[in-house]
């Protein structure tokens, strides 16, 4: 006799994972600011007037005097849609003007349209395409768009578009065009899910969207190619990944997420690339996961991640 | 050529660690609830309406409809002393009352006295002690009672009194009076840090202070005496530790922090032990620096984690 | 300017990643016995006369008087296989019946066929495909069973024959004597990949291979059903998984793996259910690749991993 | 009712942690050289020979063609001490000379001398210091050397020298003479534990011992100074720190053992350094703990650890 008797959630593994509230009354509410005294009562004061409920918020300040303030806030409120005009006129007029804040406000009832792009390594494409599938990411995945045709058929199995853009490697110009061609208005986030090739500044300017990468090491060390038999030359007992926004400075974008698993003398450099696959996808998908969530906030070269 | 240069942070390390404010002029406002639209807006509304400055805010609610609210909220107060009345009543009158909420008002400045009980195992006692002298631990360690005295001289050597009250096995009524007689009314905080004795529900209704305690061992597995060889004889790949508040129930209080190490086949039920009391010194000065920090809220057999 | 460089290593991720030898010319010799002066000697006494050159040996006692001895060499020998017979039986005479050891030789070239059984849930089995289709899993997946059709499309995608064999839950006799038709002989390992049926002793005792499980606990905590909502209940900080052979005593197989994950308050059963998930498809794919790869020995109810 | 029952382990915590052999009768011998068929055999086949018993056993090839071949053998041999000359001889004769390997015979029973230098910052001297009088290190520490006078009795207090040599920042030349002066021929190991004087050539030269140093960062992360604060700026999500041995590349010696934990946006660079300051100990003293057990062989500028 042996294995687990039949498990309740087993019938429905993903339903209500993220509670039962229908997504379209459930509003998010970022907010960045110098710190002002007043800020959180004012914002969850709008709030409260409007009947709002507030299902989760957390807020940090770089410095309670004179630093940054950043705030998340999920909140429930019945017909949001119909009052969201109401809701952001009166945030601007009580919160955006007065405090000079940035502020945006998000749902999870609209879902963050996702392209990625890979060249031929699998594992942190299928990472993402496992999980959108099994609705543990809360993404529209609408492109794959790869540099190689190694991947069309993985990717076009889960009925989601496949795009080969050849890149020429003495002048991507061309390649970068056909890119944004597709890219431009039409997605919420980019992510180079172990696209091997240099982004443009040009492109990073055009896309109109964020792009996240994934590092194949903890960084800042190991920048550049070939992190793994790095790592294998300097000895390093643990190795990582790193999951960072796309900026004009190599591998120097703000850091979203990082991890590490333990390695040792044994361990060749293609053994360490296999171990770090593994972290590589787990950063990866975390970082898209919260992205998407709006729970990163960016500040300098800096993240606030409310995970 | 080696080892790191001089250090700008080594003059004085611990100097600012927890930020240059003034602590008597930082509050920390626990409030717990019933969840209700308004709660977050109301708590903030009366700390911006003293001129209060929110230095981190959290909040938890187990359901937005009908479930239980709580909020921790540091704040900077100039002269917070001498207006620390005036705020009291209005959060009673517009907090306590209205919401039928639970709340207190705490202080850095105000830190919790702490008595350590202890048997003959150091490496739990000495963590906390270390730590309270290096200033990491906020708090005022007034006195360490045995049931041996083993330990005498090592804890007179950080100049805190050490009182042995022996235990008769057959009867604990005796030194559990002697216990209480210095204990009530002089303490915030009792710690277990590994108190090898059971302790009476009498003595936990009277010692008027929580008990917090460290069980060797990730419960709950392997709970009551000689975890290590239980999880040797059962072949676990890892073994933990527990903090947890002492209840009526042995070994099933609110559990504060839990923490584990890998292990494996070569590895004695002694070396088990070995390792393991490396987490338990870890896991237990979490446990009690968060507890002291105001950061841990109980409800029914759980707890509420702001780290 | 973005993301990393062509990678020397992308090129062919997994070429030579357990290195370049010839697989047919790998060995790996499994001893166990009682502890005994010499017998280390003798079994590479007995290799070097062949000529092999040793790769990597593990070996392990639980005391060295009296106790019990536990080797893995790894050794590379040319023209292994003409040769087997031979080495086999100078490894009887000389290590099997003197030290009255248990002994067995097996090689990389002979991939261990591996059924799995599943239910519904699909994370645990899709990581076992996508693994064994990356390089990743030395096995051959020969046919996935289960009491659902849920899962079938997934499957065969994969090239793999999924077989559909409905479970009369009052009467499970039929069901087991149609799955040990397809088992017996056939394969040298089952996994059971959230396999939510309690499993006979008569099945155990027929199928012929060792079987093993993934259970959703970080064992022995949380036996049985529903250990996700009993974690919540208790209020655990860490939440795991635990890979174990099947033995008739439901939950109390050896182990053969285990991990965890941290969790806090905020996270509702359902929630711990989606990480947990991830922690048991990573402790299961580790537990298969281990016993796959002849580094997991058993002894009594505990096991010696050599990872 | 509450706390755990008397614990039969309690009454003697390291009694027999390393198992209840005589040290004087435990030998561990540490052989490298190239690989070459046979060589496990031979070395086996000397220990056979003279009746010993292996304890544990660890090898580990770069490559088992033509690669670097480590070896770590402890054993059981009754009058070892007395055996110790011929068994030596014969080792030289059969393993030294055939194979061109570089040998070494250590024991238990004789422990390491350590000194240690340091500056103010107390952690991670206390960390050694507990552990030695615990039991938990094999070593006995000799003395301990500062540039300052500020830890003179804490360190008194455990009977051990301590000696303040001031350091002249424009000239060293003085303060590395007295130093060498008293290390040399007296001291097996010596270890900055947060030294923060930069350690001439010629001093690693003369001094005769190998010299382990704990840098607070996660090398190759942020060589040099003020680690804490570039990581602060970076915006990294994990902190670490490394244990090398010193050589005259700074922050460039071979990596003995690394950590890391978690933090996050929250963090101030003074709390990344308090929790630094943990992984900083727990990682230094593994270091110590391992390479005193001789778990640590050097090739290159690589380490082999057989933990």
């Amino acid at each position: 006799m042996a294995a687990a008797k039949t498990d309740a959630v087993e019938q429905n593994p993903n339903a209500g994972a993220r509670g039962d509230a229908d997504p379209s009354e459930i509003g998010r509410l970022i907010v960045q600011c110098s710190d002002q005294p007043g800020i959180v009562s004012t914002v969850s004061g709008v709030l409260a007037q409007f009947g709002a409920n507030i299902v989760s918020l957390d807020q940090h300040s770089t410095d309670p005097s004179g630093g940054r303030f950043f705030q998340r806030t999920e909140f429930h409120l019945a017909h949001l849609s119909a009052r969201r005009a109401e809701l952001e006129s009166v945030l601007e007029a009580r919160v955006g003007e007065p405090y000079e804040a940035e502020w945006s406000l998000a749902s999870p009832a609209r879902r963050k349209r996702v392209a990625i792009m890979v060249s031929k390594t699998d594992h942190c494409l299928l990472e993402l395409l496992w999980r959108q599938r099994r609705g543990e990411l809360p993404i529209d995945i609408v492109m794959v768009i790869s540099n190689h045709s190694t991947l069309a058929d993985d990717v076009r199995a889960f009925g989601i578009p496949f795009v080969h853009i050849a890149v020429d490697s003495s002048d991507k110009t061309a390649a970068e065009r056909a890119q944004l061609e597709l890219l431009r208005g039409n997605v919420d986030l980019v992510v180079l899910a172990r696209y091997m090739q240099i982004i443009s500044e040009n492109f990073l300017e055009r896309v109109g969207a964020p792009v996240i990468n994934i590092h194949h090491s903890f960084l800042p060390a190991f920048v550049g190619a070939g992190p793994y038999q790095k790592a294998r030359d300097r000895g390093v007992k643990m190795i990582g990944a790193t999951a960072h926004y796309v900026t004009a400075d190599l591998d120097e974008g703000p850091i979203i997420e990082q991890d590490v698993v333990r390695v040792d003398h044994g361990h060749s450099a293609q053994e360490l690339q296999r171990r770090g696959a593994d972290v590589e996808r787990r950063v990866l998908a975390r970082a898209v996961e919260w992205h998407c969530d709006d729970r990163v906030l960016r500040h300098d070269n800096l993240t606030v991640v409310f995970d």
